[in-house]
């Protein structure tokens, strides 16, 4: 475990404006735009953009991002060269089976965003290699290339492959899409960690290990750290902040939700009903229990459970919660959520509670 | 998070020779015998004897604990009240659908283990109340009751029902049986910890939590001490020392299997090719995948299937590995298992790797 004082040499060097523990919040498509992104950055911690599934609006965001950074100088962590902004300190997240690099790419060299977030390659990870090149070319590498795995053997391909900035190592308990077998963070983190020492001996060593997955307080960021990870991303946490993209009746089921082992399950079915086609094999995504499962489990076929999905659109609100249809993912984690907190004083209500928590062990021995 | 440097007091008057953090080792059915529980004992961990599914030679196992215990003076941990034994410092667990109260009572009044470890009751919580109820008096409340839990609203049942002196917090990585849909430890063992304080606030809390479920390494421990366990249990990890009572084959496939997350899975066919029959709804296992596995979900008849199995057994150690089909139950945290280790020096390693990550934290701010 790195010293909690001070952020490891190569986080600090890469993101200068962030402080230590580096909380992340993560780009959950059509969750995470720019104002959740940049009121996670303006408190120290790393924002991401979602674009998601397509790259289509990606100028826009990024703009947005760029005003948004600008508002209240004496916050604004963009930092400039010569009045070019070195880069945008907010990342972007592709889901790259899905995205196009070619329409995003002009938008890297003109906004620099600090990091992009690669996801789900179709068909393995060489797929990623036009966008770790492409994306270093077109901004001299102030982009830094982030990759998200959810096992050791994707992790140590990963780096073989195109030797990322960041790995994202997402336990089994995250919310939304992962692969649909894995290990939590628990094993995952120090596992990879080995690995990683092996392929690139320490201080060589090149990417940097996050962990994903279950986080939803400072109890779990110090426990990431401790199993090695140099950061936290957190996805679920931050949808009950007023700055994340989702409707009330989401965040009151988030609110609601308890004993997310139970209360969530990793399914295809929120995918099929929203007629969302092309994820990888072996790729499923957590949500909380509702409808739409439970039917698909009793044997509805799919025609019928996407038409009653999209009835349930007209219920707004009311049709969030288990007995909704309305898709909810979150992680295990939702049970630890029991407010509407901003996106700036969660990030630094988990870096001060995983400062308490260490501090109490820096007592004299009574 | 607890003091590292002192055992929580209930956890220290309870088991007065165990040093902190608590590691404990699990009561693995047929693999966690007495040499192995004695061993961890006497490293200042606490190891439990499974009695597993019967409860027909829980007498001869105890015998053999308290000569063990006995062996080398010195180390001996045996507490005595006018040369009655106070109790035996190591525990007994019992799968409680199967295994018989009836037949294990007379051996806790007689042996007074310091503790008894209760898993998977057939109808719920309240059939472990009589368990709960004799053994208590039996042994004049000398030997504590613990439970094992994979959700947090079977923790908050089980508290409300029979009052345990510790709960066992299973996580989803674990090893073996448990619920077959959960949360790691990551978010199970906060959210339970905040459900017991608000049921009985601190100081009052009775229950211990403790954790399990893929911690294999001293990263592991701290991690857990810091999502608020007070201690951890282990299983796979002491698969893998000599004091196990499991083939030569069965440790190399742990000690060869990395990336737990995709080279096991949880399912009901490793219990169905050994006639294992009565699990309680919801319960499964996770084990290496092998060919009994892969046959199964390839759609080979579970009565070929046992039929196949019966005939490796015949193979002896090299029924076992991916290639085998010898049920080889292990958790996620298995690739970070790589020598066989004497259960002592795990227990102190795991201790002394614990104090070392965290005394890291106690270097003053350059």
């Amino acid at each position: 475990m790195y010293l909690l004082d001070s952020l490891p040499n190569k986080l600090a060097a890469d993101y200068p404006w962030v402080s230590s523990p580096l909380i992340v919040s993560a780009p959950m498509a059509k969750v995470a735009m720019p104002k959740l992104a940049v009121a996670v950055s303006k408190a120290g911690g790393l924002g991401f953009i979602a674009a998601g599934y397509h790259s289509d609006h990606l100028e826009d965001l990024l703009e947005e991002a760029e005003d948004l950074l600008q508002d209240g100088q004496a916050d604004t962590p963009v930092e400039s060269e010569n009045g070019v902004p070195k880069f945008l300190p907010v990342g972007v997240g592709f889901i790259t089976w899905s995205a196009s690099l070619e329409k995003a790419l002009p938008t890297f060299s003109r906004y620099f965003p600090a990091a992009v977030w690669l996801f789900a390659p179709p068909n393995g990870f060489q797929d990623l290699i036009p966008w770790t090149t492409k994306i270093r070319e077109a901004t001299a590498s102030r982009t830094k290339i982030w990759v998200q795995v959810g096992s050791v053997s994707d992790a140590v391909k990963v780096v073989n492959t195109i030797d990322p900035d960041v790995i994202v190592v997402q336990g089994l308990d995250a919310g939304g899409h992962s692969l649909a077998r894995g290990a939590s963070i628990v094993s995952l983190v120090p596992e990879i960690n080995d690995k990683l020492q092996q392929l690139r001996p320490y201080p060589q060593k090149r990417a940097d290990v996050l962990a994903a997955g279950g986080i939803s307080d400072s109890r779990g960021v110090v426990a990431a750290m401790a199993l090695g990870a140099e950061g936290c991303v957190l996805g679920t946490r931050f949808l009950a902040s007023p700055e994340s993209m989702v409707a009330h009746g989401y965040q009151k089921a988030i609110l609601d939700a308890s004993d997310g082992g139970i209360s969530t399950v990793r399914t295809t079915i929120y995918d099929k009903v929203r007629d969302i086609h092309g994820w990888p094999d072996g790729y499923d995504g957590r949500g909380l229990i509702n409808r739409t499962y439970l039917d698909d489990l009793g044997g509805l076929s799919e025609v019928k459970n996407r038409e009653l999905y999209r009835e349930e659109l007209n219920r707004g609100d009311a049709g969030y919660g288990p007995k909704g249809r309305l898709t909810t993912y979150a992680g295990t984690g939702v049970g630890l959520i029991r407010e509407i907190m901003s996106a700036g004083d969660i990030v630094k209500s988990m870096r001060e509670g995983a400062r308490k928590i260490l501090n109490e062990q820096r007592q004299p021995k009574l």
